[in-house]
């Protein structure tokens, strides 16, 4: 009989519809890996009453009680108070969360208000959790027969502090056994139900491990679930199923886990030493965003020009003005000159460009919106691609696909050129 | 008193994290409009003592309980048996029910399973509520003191049906009579908890209108929420609440609803017509990125130059490479020299650029991890900011703040700017 666990969200931003709860199923899915199914999902507002009704029942029915939110300083943060009201003990202040509040604030040279003190009280018997990235402390306590952990709702908080307050102890109380391990492998450039056709052996319901298809910004992920005694043990129950969606897919898998088209750009610029830059007019910035997001690509990435005049594509390109004039800055021949002009200026060994209607405004009857060119300047050949991503859909999935596409062909064109040598 | 709503998610797979459930924050928004505010959200997988708990619970607690899933032909599908369990009555089969089922399936050119019967199935006293969009017909029914509508989970349907068949039978139970509105006024520029402490008398519990805080990627949002007999009522109550946090706040209050600092930027830019360029080394086309997802943006933003590498900043912005050997890359002298040539080489009214340590490596003791420079070109001046974001924090927040914090200053730049005669 696995434990149960409830997911109790905290905040009248998300009973009231504002804002959208995304913690629930992400603890969810941890949770379930780890061996304690989720069985309920509670939101609630910020009355105090709510809360400990709240507390009480999650205690009864479950054995691991998730709390997010209501940890803040404000007065509509009632977490610490309710808990101490339902296990009716008083609210006491740790030395030590007070000692990292004021840390954090000194860091970011910013005065701490008296206000903030309160996010370091804890109901007596209860353990402060460390927050290493935020000034909310978390709370780990006993609640009946069932275990309490309270988190931040603030995610990136949220997540930090369960793979280091939260796991550790369900580890240390003996709770974490049986291992299950999720691997996710990931495939760009084709289209979910084609992917799904050619997949119909693998995603047949009971088949051990068993293997799910989520589509997420064009990325189709295959996600195979293995188990075992231990993560070594469960990870090897996947492998069988993995080398066969490596060997079908081929150049369409990007990587796995975390590692989707511009992971896969940045890992392959380093390990063949290439170096990229970019030349965007409708992507605006979104491909050097994306491979900039990841951590030690300087070294590789050079740089963009984000041409959104077409002075810019003329002085900082070097397009000629008169490719402008005769096919318009929306065409092969200009996306070809915005790549050649991005490599050379650059002095990068390739460059991707791109140039579009991303709309909603701006088509017409020859561009219609949607209509991007690609370029990609290598060392060796000049290439240009024609994508039609619209009409009908707006302008942020015409912008993310076109620079998603855009990487992936870098991605493929790295996949030939040899490993630099150690 | 208003009267108080549930909302019931039902799906093994919502529980699991398997997928989000985006149906509760969809009700909530709708129902809280109508004058249900939401106070709760629970979420149940398939085992039937949970339904009917759950049910019971909700409908003990609130006047208004809408249900979502749970209404289709497998085995996993409890919610008709669970309701008709609940009030103790038979389930019979519904003519229309059956006969709009049968119809369905002849449209889609598919037979009808034996097994699709059941979901023409009611408890005898409810109504079924016609599905236009898909097979489940949904349910209306009295459930003790509460009115239970329970709908399909498919958001596609849920929406529909919600609309045609839930809310115009609240109108005739006389229960939709007051209009709510929410107004959001967001903030840039300082800490929750500064603006916490100088908004007390707003954020007071039992204040007409009820004001609440919530903070989004930086961004402190004041939610006014105003009732009336109409929605300009609604509206006209939240004024002088509305007026007093503009007057308070001045120029950290950025927009209202969907507005916040690229938005408010692009709008500043429309009325000016002033012309803006970014010359971005840490930030990687961010700054970029974010004003080019803006619609109509593209005759006010010229472009940017992604100067990630020193040789692009020399040769692509004219920095002098004595500038970068003598101070660095990440220094006051650099950023100014990078929104000058910016400015310059675009052509711009106003020029804007980053240089820092987005980390997680390349930091030192001079420069640690999140020191930014800022610099902002204008026809008039130039001036540098610097800004400590880290050490702590990841990559992405100290770029998306530096980013943030940069297109803020030009929104405050543009502040004073006269708009262009129309």
């Amino acid at each position: 009989m696995p434990k149960r666990a409830e997911i109790i969200s905290i905040g009248s931003e998300l009973v009231s519809g504002q804002a959208l709860d995304t913690n629930s199923q992400w603890l969810s899915r941890e949770l379930g890996s780890l061996g304690f199914p989720a069985s309920y999902h509670t939101t609630i507002g910020d009355r105090m009453d709510d809360h400990i009704a709240a507390f009480r029942l999650a205690a009864e029915r479950t054995d691991l009680v998730v709390v997010t939110g209501g940890l803040g300083p404000t007065q509509d943060d009632l977490t610490r108070e309710a808990l101490a009201l339902t296990t009716g003990v008083p609210l006491h202040e740790d030395p030590a969360s007070l000692e990292a509040i004021a840390a954090m604030f000194a860091r970011r040279h910013r005065p701490m208000v008296e206000r903030n003190r309160v996010q370091a009280l804890v109901p007596e018997g209860a353990d402060a959790l460390f927050n290493r990235v935020g000034t909310a402390p978390g709370i780990w306590m006993r609640l009946g027969r069932a275990t309490v952990a309270c988190l931040p709702g603030i995610p990136s908080e949220m997540k930090v502090m369960f793979y280091e307050q939260v796991v550790p102890r369900l580890r240390q109380q003996g709770w974490v056994e049986r291992v299950t391990i999720e691997r996710k492998i990931n495939l760009f450039g084709r289209g979910e139900s084609d992917i799904e056709a050619e997949a119909f052996d693998l995603t047949v319901r009971g088949r051990v491990p068993e293997v799910g298809i989520t589509a997420h910004d064009a990325t189709i992920s295959f996600r195979i679930v293995g188990e075992g005694a231990t993560e070594a043990e469960a990870f090897l129950q996947t492998e069988p199923t993995a080398d066969l969606i490596y060997q079908r897919f081929g150049d369409l898998v990007v990587g796995e886990g975390p590692t989707d088209v511009p992971e896969a750009v940045a890992a392959r610029l380093l390990t063949t030493g290439a170096t990229l830059a970019a030349a965007e007019s409708c992507t605006g910035g979104l491909i050097a965003h994306l491979i900039t997001a990841i951590a030690g690509v300087s070294p590789f990435f050079l740089g963009a020009v984000v041409s959104y005049s077409n002075e810019a594509k003329v002085e900082l390109l070097g397009v000629p003005r008169e490719l402008i004039d005769a096919h318009g800055a929306v065409s092969p021949e200009v996306a070809h000159a915005m790549a050649v002009g991005a490599r050379d200026r650059f002095h990068a060994d390739l460059a991707i460009s791109a140039t579009g209607v991303a709309g909603p405004g701006g088509g017409s009857v020859e561009k219609p919106v949607g209509r991007v060119f690609l370029g990609l300047a290598t060392p060796f050949s000049v290439e240009t691609r024609q994508l039609d991503l619209g009409p009908e859909q707006p302008r942020d999935i015409i912008q993310r696909r076109a620079a998603k596409i855009a990487l992936n062909w870098v991605r493929l064109a790295l996949l030939p050129w040899p490993d630099k040598p150690d």
